[in-house]
Protein backbone atom coordinates (compact mmCIF):
# COMPACT_ATOMS: atom_id res chain seq x y z
CA UNK A 1 0.00 0.00 0.00
CA UNK A 2 1.67 3.43 -1.17
CA UNK A 3 -0.46 5.54 1.60
CA UNK A 4 2.11 3.97 4.48
CA UNK A 5 5.22 5.93 2.85
CA UNK A 6 3.59 8.43 1.35
CA UNK A 7 4.42 12.38 1.90
CA UNK A 8 2.84 13.77 4.46
CA UNK A 9 2.05 18.01 4.43
CA UNK A 10 0.33 20.02 7.24
CA UNK A 11 -2.56 22.19 5.48
CA UNK A 12 -3.89 24.38 7.92
CA UNK A 13 -7.04 25.54 5.13
CA UNK A 14 -10.06 22.70 5.71
CA UNK A 15 -9.45 19.54 4.57
CA UNK A 16 -12.78 17.27 2.73
CA UNK A 17 -13.48 14.44 0.55
CA UNK A 18 -13.32 16.45 -3.40
CA UNK A 19 -11.50 19.92 -1.93
CA UNK A 20 -8.92 20.90 -4.45
CA UNK A 21 -6.00 22.57 -2.12
CA UNK A 22 -3.48 24.92 -4.12
CA UNK A 23 -0.44 24.63 -1.86
CA UNK A 24 1.88 27.41 -0.76
CA UNK A 25 4.71 28.56 -2.70
CA UNK A 26 7.58 26.74 -0.96
CA UNK A 27 5.56 23.54 -0.72
CA UNK A 28 4.99 23.29 -4.46
CA UNK A 29 8.95 23.55 -4.68
CA UNK A 30 9.44 20.78 -1.93
CA UNK A 31 6.97 18.18 -3.96
CA UNK A 32 8.13 19.23 -7.16
CA UNK A 33 11.92 19.72 -7.50
CA UNK A 34 12.97 18.30 -4.24
CA UNK A 35 10.74 14.85 -3.94
CA UNK A 36 10.13 14.89 -7.73
CA UNK A 37 6.31 14.09 -7.49
CA UNK A 38 4.69 13.86 -10.93
CA UNK A 39 1.43 14.44 -11.77
CA UNK A 40 -1.18 11.69 -10.13
CA UNK A 41 1.21 10.90 -7.26
CA UNK A 42 -0.21 10.36 -3.72
CA UNK A 43 0.36 12.56 -0.75
CA UNK A 44 -1.30 12.98 2.03
CA UNK A 45 -2.79 16.17 4.23
CA UNK A 46 -3.68 16.92 7.59
CA UNK A 47 -4.32 19.35 10.26
CA UNK A 48 -5.84 18.88 13.62
CA UNK A 49 -9.38 20.14 12.53
CA UNK A 50 -9.78 17.50 9.91
CA UNK A 51 -7.54 14.94 10.28
CA UNK A 52 -6.05 13.33 7.55
CA UNK A 53 -6.74 12.97 3.79
CA UNK A 54 -5.27 10.99 0.89
CA UNK A 55 -4.62 13.56 -2.02
CA UNK A 56 -3.33 13.35 -5.59
CA UNK A 57 -1.46 15.39 -7.73
CA UNK A 58 -2.36 17.73 -10.35
CA UNK A 59 0.60 19.52 -12.43
CA UNK A 60 -0.68 22.93 -13.64
CA UNK A 61 2.57 23.73 -14.97
CA UNK A 62 5.95 23.13 -14.33
CA UNK A 63 5.99 25.56 -11.12
CA UNK A 64 2.26 25.23 -10.46
CA UNK A 65 -0.01 22.11 -8.99
CA UNK A 66 -3.20 21.37 -7.20
CA UNK A 67 -3.65 18.55 -4.82
CA UNK A 68 -6.87 16.76 -4.80
CA UNK A 69 -8.47 15.29 -1.60
CA UNK A 70 -9.92 11.71 -2.00
CA UNK A 71 -10.53 10.07 1.19
CA UNK A 72 -10.19 10.78 4.62
CA UNK A 73 -8.04 8.47 6.29
CA UNK A 74 -7.75 9.73 10.32
CA UNK A 75 -10.43 10.90 12.03
CA UNK A 76 -9.22 14.63 14.17
CA UNK A 77 -7.93 13.29 17.47
CA UNK A 78 -6.73 15.41 20.38
CA UNK A 79 -3.24 15.64 21.80
CA UNK A 80 -3.34 15.67 25.57
CA UNK A 81 -2.90 19.00 26.73
CA UNK A 82 1.14 19.19 27.27
CA UNK A 83 3.40 22.45 27.36
CA UNK A 84 6.80 22.57 26.95
CA UNK A 85 8.01 26.17 29.02
CA UNK A 86 11.69 26.24 27.97
CA UNK A 87 14.49 28.72 28.45
CA UNK A 88 15.85 29.58 25.09
CA UNK A 89 19.24 28.21 24.22
CA UNK A 90 21.40 28.20 21.89
CA UNK A 91 20.15 27.42 18.13
CA UNK A 92 20.87 24.32 17.36
CA UNK A 93 19.82 22.84 20.44
CA UNK A 94 16.73 24.45 21.02
CA UNK A 95 15.87 23.38 17.58
CA UNK A 96 16.47 19.77 18.49
CA UNK A 97 14.20 20.30 21.36
CA UNK A 98 11.36 21.76 19.58
CA UNK A 99 12.06 19.57 16.71
CA UNK A 100 11.89 16.28 20.01
CA UNK A 101 9.21 17.39 21.79
CA UNK A 102 6.85 17.58 18.48
CA UNK A 103 7.69 14.15 17.91
CA UNK A 104 6.93 13.53 21.57
CA UNK A 105 3.60 15.18 21.70
CA UNK A 106 3.52 18.41 23.12
CA UNK A 107 0.53 20.65 22.37
CA UNK A 108 2.50 24.34 23.36
CA UNK A 109 6.05 25.34 23.42
CA UNK A 110 6.23 28.56 26.06
CA UNK A 111 9.83 30.34 26.00
CA UNK A 112 10.64 31.87 29.69
CA UNK A 113 13.20 33.87 30.11
CA UNK A 114 15.34 32.86 33.16
CA UNK A 115 18.52 34.54 35.42
CA UNK A 116 20.98 32.44 33.57
CA UNK A 117 19.59 32.70 30.01
CA UNK A 118 22.11 33.69 27.76
CA UNK A 119 20.18 34.04 24.38
CA UNK A 120 17.26 35.62 24.74
CA UNK A 121 16.39 36.16 21.06
CA UNK A 122 13.70 33.19 20.22
CA UNK A 123 13.20 33.02 16.14
CA UNK A 124 9.26 31.71 16.51
CA UNK A 125 8.45 31.28 12.79
CA UNK A 126 11.80 29.09 12.46
CA UNK A 127 10.31 27.02 15.59
CA UNK A 128 7.30 27.05 14.21
CA UNK A 129 8.64 25.79 10.81
CA UNK A 130 10.75 22.87 12.64
CA UNK A 131 7.33 21.58 14.56
CA UNK A 132 5.81 21.96 11.02
CA UNK A 133 8.37 19.28 9.73
CA UNK A 134 8.46 17.11 13.20
CA UNK A 135 4.72 16.56 12.64
CA UNK A 136 4.60 16.25 9.32
CA UNK A 137 7.09 13.40 9.69
CA UNK A 138 6.31 11.56 12.87
CA UNK A 139 2.08 10.95 11.99
CA UNK A 140 0.53 13.47 14.29
CA UNK A 141 -2.15 15.86 12.81
CA UNK A 142 -1.65 19.08 14.60
CA UNK A 143 1.43 21.23 15.14
CA UNK A 144 2.43 22.86 18.40
CA UNK A 145 1.43 26.21 19.55
CA UNK A 146 4.24 29.06 20.12
CA UNK A 147 3.65 31.60 22.89
CA UNK A 148 5.77 35.11 22.94
CA UNK A 149 8.75 35.14 25.34
CA UNK A 150 7.69 35.90 28.96
CA UNK A 151 9.83 36.00 31.97
CA UNK A 152 9.88 32.78 33.94
CA UNK A 153 7.97 34.74 37.11
CA UNK A 154 5.42 36.39 35.18
CA UNK A 155 4.87 32.98 32.70
CA UNK A 156 4.66 30.91 36.51
CA UNK A 157 1.81 33.69 37.89
CA UNK A 158 0.26 33.53 35.23
CA UNK A 159 -0.43 29.30 35.36
CA UNK A 160 -3.15 30.20 38.18
CA UNK A 161 -2.86 27.18 40.28
CA UNK A 162 -2.51 24.35 37.25
CA UNK A 163 0.72 21.83 38.03
CA UNK A 164 3.81 22.63 36.37
CA UNK A 165 7.40 19.75 36.90
CA UNK A 166 10.34 21.58 36.51
CA UNK A 167 13.51 19.13 36.46
CA UNK A 168 15.77 20.13 39.38
CA UNK A 169 19.62 19.44 39.39
CA UNK A 170 19.53 19.91 43.04
CA UNK A 171 17.73 16.38 43.32
CA UNK A 172 20.27 14.80 40.69
CA UNK A 173 21.53 11.51 42.08
CA UNK A 174 18.22 10.88 43.74
CA UNK A 175 16.65 7.46 42.35
CA UNK A 176 14.97 8.43 39.18
CA UNK A 177 11.78 6.28 39.89
CA UNK A 178 11.10 9.36 41.55
CA UNK A 179 10.34 10.31 38.42
CA UNK A 180 8.22 7.87 37.27
CA UNK A 181 6.33 8.02 40.30
CA UNK A 182 5.67 11.48 40.69
CA UNK A 183 4.64 11.29 36.30
CA UNK A 184 2.17 8.69 37.49
CA UNK A 185 0.87 10.79 39.48
CA UNK A 186 0.65 14.38 37.58
CA UNK A 187 -0.51 12.54 34.11
CA UNK A 188 -3.87 12.26 35.97
CA UNK A 189 -3.59 15.96 36.23
CA UNK A 190 -4.82 18.61 33.01
CA UNK A 191 -3.22 20.63 31.63
CA UNK A 192 -0.09 19.83 32.05
CA UNK A 193 3.07 21.87 31.75
CA UNK A 194 7.47 20.84 31.66
CA UNK A 195 9.66 23.37 32.82
CA UNK A 196 13.18 22.86 31.49
CA UNK A 197 16.23 25.13 32.26
CA UNK A 198 18.65 27.17 30.35
CA UNK A 199 22.23 25.53 30.53
CA UNK A 200 23.73 26.70 33.85
CA UNK A 201 20.18 25.99 35.42
CA UNK A 202 18.34 28.59 37.21
CA UNK A 203 19.41 31.02 39.85
CA UNK A 204 19.35 30.34 43.44
CA UNK A 205 16.42 33.03 43.77
CA UNK A 206 14.35 31.35 40.52
CA UNK A 207 15.12 28.03 42.96
CA UNK A 208 13.45 29.30 46.18
CA UNK A 209 10.32 30.99 43.65
CA UNK A 210 9.75 27.67 41.76
CA UNK A 211 9.94 25.70 45.47
CA UNK A 212 7.63 28.36 47.10
CA UNK A 213 4.59 27.75 44.64
CA UNK A 214 2.44 24.62 46.02
CA UNK A 215 1.17 24.20 41.90
CA UNK A 216 5.26 23.55 41.12
CA UNK A 217 7.10 20.54 41.59
CA UNK A 218 10.49 19.57 41.29
CA UNK A 219 11.56 16.52 40.12
CA UNK A 220 15.20 14.40 39.52
CA UNK A 221 16.00 12.95 36.08
CA UNK A 222 18.33 10.43 37.22
CA UNK A 223 21.62 11.28 38.14
CA UNK A 224 23.65 12.69 35.67
CA UNK A 225 23.58 16.44 34.93
CA UNK A 226 21.75 16.24 31.18
CA UNK A 227 22.06 19.31 28.99
CA UNK A 228 18.67 21.18 28.29
CA UNK A 229 18.04 19.54 25.07
CA UNK A 230 18.62 15.86 26.37
CA UNK A 231 16.06 17.02 29.93
CA UNK A 232 13.48 17.51 27.63
CA UNK A 233 13.07 14.93 25.52
CA UNK A 234 13.60 12.42 28.45
CA UNK A 235 10.97 14.41 31.11
CA UNK A 236 8.52 14.78 28.09
CA UNK A 237 9.09 10.93 27.26
CA UNK A 238 8.94 9.93 30.90
CA UNK A 239 5.75 11.71 31.26
CA UNK A 240 4.03 9.96 27.59
CA UNK A 241 4.75 6.99 29.08
CA UNK A 242 3.48 7.29 32.09
CA UNK A 243 0.39 8.16 30.37
CA UNK A 244 -2.08 5.03 29.46
CA UNK B 1 33.13 26.48 46.06
CA UNK B 2 35.14 26.92 42.67
CA UNK B 3 34.67 22.94 41.82
CA UNK B 4 31.43 22.90 41.19
CA UNK B 5 31.98 24.55 38.03
CA UNK B 6 35.33 23.86 37.03
CA UNK B 7 36.07 22.54 33.55
CA UNK B 8 36.14 19.04 33.67
CA UNK B 9 38.88 17.12 30.92
CA UNK B 10 38.76 13.20 30.49
CA UNK B 11 42.80 12.18 31.03
CA UNK B 12 43.64 9.00 29.68
CA UNK B 13 46.52 8.68 31.61
CA UNK B 14 47.49 7.38 35.77
CA UNK B 15 45.83 10.20 37.42
CA UNK B 16 46.78 10.67 41.59
CA UNK B 17 47.42 13.00 43.97
CA UNK B 18 51.16 14.79 43.09
CA UNK B 19 50.67 13.92 39.21
CA UNK B 20 51.90 16.19 36.82
CA UNK B 21 50.19 16.14 33.37
CA UNK B 22 51.15 17.05 30.17
CA UNK B 23 47.93 17.89 28.22
CA UNK B 24 47.44 16.89 24.77
CA UNK B 25 47.94 19.98 22.05
CA UNK B 26 44.48 20.48 21.56
CA UNK B 27 43.26 20.38 25.37
CA UNK B 28 46.41 22.68 25.80
CA UNK B 29 45.02 24.95 23.11
CA UNK B 30 41.30 24.31 24.45
CA UNK B 31 42.56 25.47 27.91
CA UNK B 32 44.66 28.58 26.89
CA UNK B 33 43.02 29.65 23.62
CA UNK B 34 39.46 29.18 24.11
CA UNK B 35 38.92 29.21 28.15
CA UNK B 36 41.93 31.79 28.54
CA UNK B 37 42.49 29.76 32.18
CA UNK B 38 45.98 31.28 34.00
CA UNK B 39 48.56 30.07 35.63
CA UNK B 40 46.92 28.54 39.21
CA UNK B 41 43.46 28.46 37.54
CA UNK B 42 41.74 25.17 39.13
CA UNK B 43 40.61 22.23 36.89
CA UNK B 44 39.27 18.89 37.20
CA UNK B 45 40.78 15.82 35.92
CA UNK B 46 39.07 12.04 35.19
CA UNK B 47 38.95 9.21 34.34
CA UNK B 48 37.42 5.47 34.81
CA UNK B 49 40.44 4.12 36.55
CA UNK B 50 41.48 7.21 39.04
CA UNK B 51 37.61 8.92 39.21
CA UNK B 52 38.22 12.31 39.27
CA UNK B 53 40.99 14.75 40.90
CA UNK B 54 41.38 18.50 41.64
CA UNK B 55 44.29 20.01 39.76
CA UNK B 56 45.96 23.37 39.21
CA UNK B 57 47.23 25.03 35.79
CA UNK B 58 51.03 25.96 35.59
CA UNK B 59 51.73 27.22 32.60
CA UNK B 60 55.16 26.80 31.46
CA UNK B 61 54.93 29.29 27.72
CA UNK B 62 52.20 30.64 26.07
CA UNK B 63 51.40 27.47 24.17
CA UNK B 64 52.39 25.13 26.59
CA UNK B 65 50.77 24.09 30.09
CA UNK B 66 51.34 21.28 33.20
CA UNK B 67 48.51 20.36 35.26
CA UNK B 68 49.41 19.21 38.96
CA UNK B 69 46.93 17.35 40.25
CA UNK B 70 45.80 17.65 43.94
CA UNK B 71 43.44 15.96 45.36
CA UNK B 72 41.03 13.24 44.89
CA UNK B 73 37.42 13.94 44.60
CA UNK B 74 35.31 11.00 43.36
CA UNK B 75 36.65 7.94 43.38
CA UNK B 76 36.34 5.03 40.04
CA UNK B 77 32.75 4.40 39.72
CA UNK B 78 31.09 1.48 37.13
CA UNK B 79 28.89 2.14 35.12
CA UNK B 80 25.78 -0.11 34.75
CA UNK B 81 27.03 -1.97 31.71
CA UNK B 82 24.37 -0.99 28.78
CA UNK B 83 25.20 -1.16 25.16
CA UNK B 84 23.81 1.07 22.90
CA UNK B 85 23.17 -0.48 19.33
CA UNK B 86 22.49 1.52 16.45
CA UNK B 87 21.90 1.60 12.67
CA UNK B 88 24.21 4.62 11.06
CA UNK B 89 21.87 7.81 10.16
CA UNK B 90 23.14 11.15 8.89
CA UNK B 91 25.98 12.82 10.72
CA UNK B 92 24.36 15.40 12.56
CA UNK B 93 21.62 13.23 14.36
CA UNK B 94 23.77 10.37 14.64
CA UNK B 95 26.13 12.44 16.52
CA UNK B 96 23.34 13.89 18.68
CA UNK B 97 22.33 10.20 19.38
CA UNK B 98 26.01 9.52 20.62
CA UNK B 99 25.91 12.91 22.59
CA UNK B 100 23.13 11.76 24.51
CA UNK B 101 23.50 8.20 24.46
CA UNK B 102 27.18 9.52 26.69
CA UNK B 103 24.94 11.81 28.90
CA UNK B 104 22.42 8.80 29.60
CA UNK B 105 25.38 6.53 30.76
CA UNK B 106 25.79 4.24 28.13
CA UNK B 107 29.42 2.33 28.18
CA UNK B 108 29.34 0.92 24.61
CA UNK B 109 28.40 1.95 21.32
CA UNK B 110 28.04 -0.51 18.42
CA UNK B 111 27.28 0.68 14.69
CA UNK B 112 25.52 -2.09 12.98
CA UNK B 113 24.61 -2.40 8.95
CA UNK B 114 21.10 -2.56 8.50
CA UNK B 115 19.13 -3.20 5.09
CA UNK B 116 17.78 0.28 5.45
CA UNK B 117 21.47 1.44 6.63
CA UNK B 118 21.39 4.82 4.01
CA UNK B 119 24.94 6.01 5.34
CA UNK B 120 27.24 2.99 6.17
CA UNK B 121 30.00 5.55 7.20
CA UNK B 122 30.99 6.21 10.33
CA UNK B 123 33.27 8.27 11.68
CA UNK B 124 34.92 6.63 14.89
CA UNK B 125 36.81 9.08 16.22
CA UNK B 126 34.83 11.81 15.72
CA UNK B 127 31.70 10.07 17.20
CA UNK B 128 34.61 9.08 20.14
CA UNK B 129 35.73 12.68 20.35
CA UNK B 130 31.68 13.98 21.14
CA UNK B 131 31.16 10.90 23.21
CA UNK B 132 34.57 12.44 25.36
CA UNK B 133 33.19 16.13 25.26
CA UNK B 134 29.43 14.84 26.63
CA UNK B 135 31.29 12.84 29.08
CA UNK B 136 33.26 16.09 30.57
CA UNK B 137 29.88 17.90 30.26
CA UNK B 138 27.46 15.70 32.22
CA UNK B 139 29.95 14.67 35.02
CA UNK B 140 30.27 11.27 34.06
CA UNK B 141 34.20 9.30 34.68
CA UNK B 142 34.45 7.14 31.79
CA UNK B 143 34.06 7.23 27.74
CA UNK B 144 32.01 4.59 26.04
CA UNK B 145 33.77 1.89 23.88
CA UNK B 146 32.67 2.02 20.30
CA UNK B 147 33.00 -0.96 18.15
CA UNK B 148 34.27 -1.39 14.38
CA UNK B 149 30.66 -1.46 12.01
CA UNK B 150 28.88 -5.12 11.91
CA UNK B 151 26.23 -6.55 9.99
CA UNK B 152 23.13 -6.75 12.16
CA UNK B 153 22.87 -10.58 11.83
CA UNK B 154 26.54 -11.28 12.76
CA UNK B 155 26.35 -8.72 15.72
CA UNK B 156 22.94 -10.52 16.90
CA UNK B 157 24.48 -14.16 16.59
CA UNK B 158 27.86 -12.39 18.33
CA UNK B 159 25.31 -11.72 21.67
CA UNK B 160 25.62 -15.42 22.73
CA UNK B 161 22.09 -15.41 24.17
CA UNK B 162 22.44 -12.06 26.06
CA UNK B 163 19.37 -9.54 26.42
CA UNK B 164 18.55 -6.85 23.68
CA UNK B 165 15.73 -4.57 23.68
CA UNK B 166 14.68 -3.56 19.88
CA UNK B 167 12.39 -1.04 19.85
CA UNK B 168 9.86 -1.99 17.05
CA UNK B 169 7.61 0.31 15.06
CA UNK B 170 5.29 -2.43 14.16
CA UNK B 171 3.93 -2.24 17.99
CA UNK B 172 3.63 1.73 18.43
CA UNK B 173 0.20 2.58 19.65
CA UNK B 174 0.61 -0.52 21.85
CA UNK B 175 0.43 1.52 26.04
CA UNK B 176 3.74 3.10 26.20
CA UNK B 177 3.31 1.24 30.06
CA UNK B 178 4.21 -1.73 28.40
CA UNK B 179 7.93 -0.33 27.57
CA UNK B 180 7.91 0.31 31.46
CA UNK B 181 7.12 -2.98 32.38
CA UNK B 182 9.55 -4.56 30.12
CA UNK B 183 12.30 -2.42 31.03
CA UNK B 184 11.93 -3.27 35.06
CA UNK B 185 12.38 -6.73 33.93
CA UNK B 186 15.42 -5.77 31.91
CA UNK B 187 17.06 -3.74 34.67
CA UNK B 188 17.77 -6.93 36.14
CA UNK B 189 19.21 -8.59 33.30
CA UNK B 190 23.10 -7.53 32.66
CA UNK B 191 24.98 -6.75 30.35
CA UNK B 192 21.93 -5.27 28.31
CA UNK B 193 21.53 -3.74 24.65
CA UNK B 194 19.26 -1.08 23.47
CA UNK B 195 18.91 -1.53 19.49
CA UNK B 196 17.80 1.94 17.31
CA UNK B 197 16.74 1.17 13.62
CA UNK B 198 17.91 3.56 10.95
CA UNK B 199 15.23 5.87 9.39
CA UNK B 200 13.08 3.66 7.60
CA UNK B 201 12.57 0.92 10.32
CA UNK B 202 13.80 -2.54 9.86
CA UNK B 203 13.50 -4.71 6.54
CA UNK B 204 10.75 -7.54 6.74
CA UNK B 205 13.02 -10.10 7.35
CA UNK B 206 15.55 -8.25 9.64
CA UNK B 207 12.10 -7.74 11.61
CA UNK B 208 11.25 -11.83 11.18
CA UNK B 209 15.04 -12.43 11.88
CA UNK B 210 15.07 -10.30 15.20
CA UNK B 211 11.71 -11.94 16.48
CA UNK B 212 12.86 -15.13 15.87
CA UNK B 213 15.68 -14.68 18.80
CA UNK B 214 14.33 -15.85 22.04
CA UNK B 215 17.20 -13.19 24.05
CA UNK B 216 15.88 -10.25 21.55
CA UNK B 217 12.50 -8.32 22.58
CA UNK B 218 10.56 -5.71 20.75
CA UNK B 219 8.81 -3.08 22.50
CA UNK B 220 6.55 -0.15 21.69
CA UNK B 221 7.93 3.26 22.37
CA UNK B 222 4.19 4.83 22.53
CA UNK B 223 1.98 6.01 19.76
CA UNK B 224 3.98 7.70 17.00
CA UNK B 225 6.57 7.11 14.93
CA UNK B 226 10.12 8.70 16.45
CA UNK B 227 13.49 9.30 14.73
CA UNK B 228 16.07 6.89 15.55
CA UNK B 229 17.77 9.97 17.67
CA UNK B 230 14.63 10.84 19.43
CA UNK B 231 13.80 6.89 20.11
CA UNK B 232 17.52 6.00 21.05
CA UNK B 233 17.25 9.37 23.52
CA UNK B 234 14.04 7.60 25.28
CA UNK B 235 14.75 4.25 25.35
CA UNK B 236 18.15 4.75 27.07
CA UNK B 237 16.11 7.00 29.73
CA UNK B 238 13.28 4.43 30.25
CA UNK B 239 15.89 1.87 31.03
CA UNK B 240 18.08 4.28 33.51
CA UNK B 241 14.85 5.46 34.76
CA UNK B 242 13.96 1.82 35.42
CA UNK B 243 16.82 0.81 37.32
CA UNK B 244 17.40 1.58 41.36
Amino acid sequence: MTTRHSQRLYMPMPLYSGAIITPSDSQSHYLISVLRLKDGADIRLFNENDGEFLAKIAMLSRKKIELHCTDQISPPQAEPDLTLVFAPIRRQRMETMIEKATELGVTRCAPVLTDYTQTPQVNLPRLNSIATEAAEQSGRLSIPDFDEPKRLQAFCQGLDGEAMIFCDEALAGDKAAHMLAFLELRASQRPSHILIGPEGGFSDQEKRFLLDQPNIHGVSLGARILRSDTASILALGLWQASLN
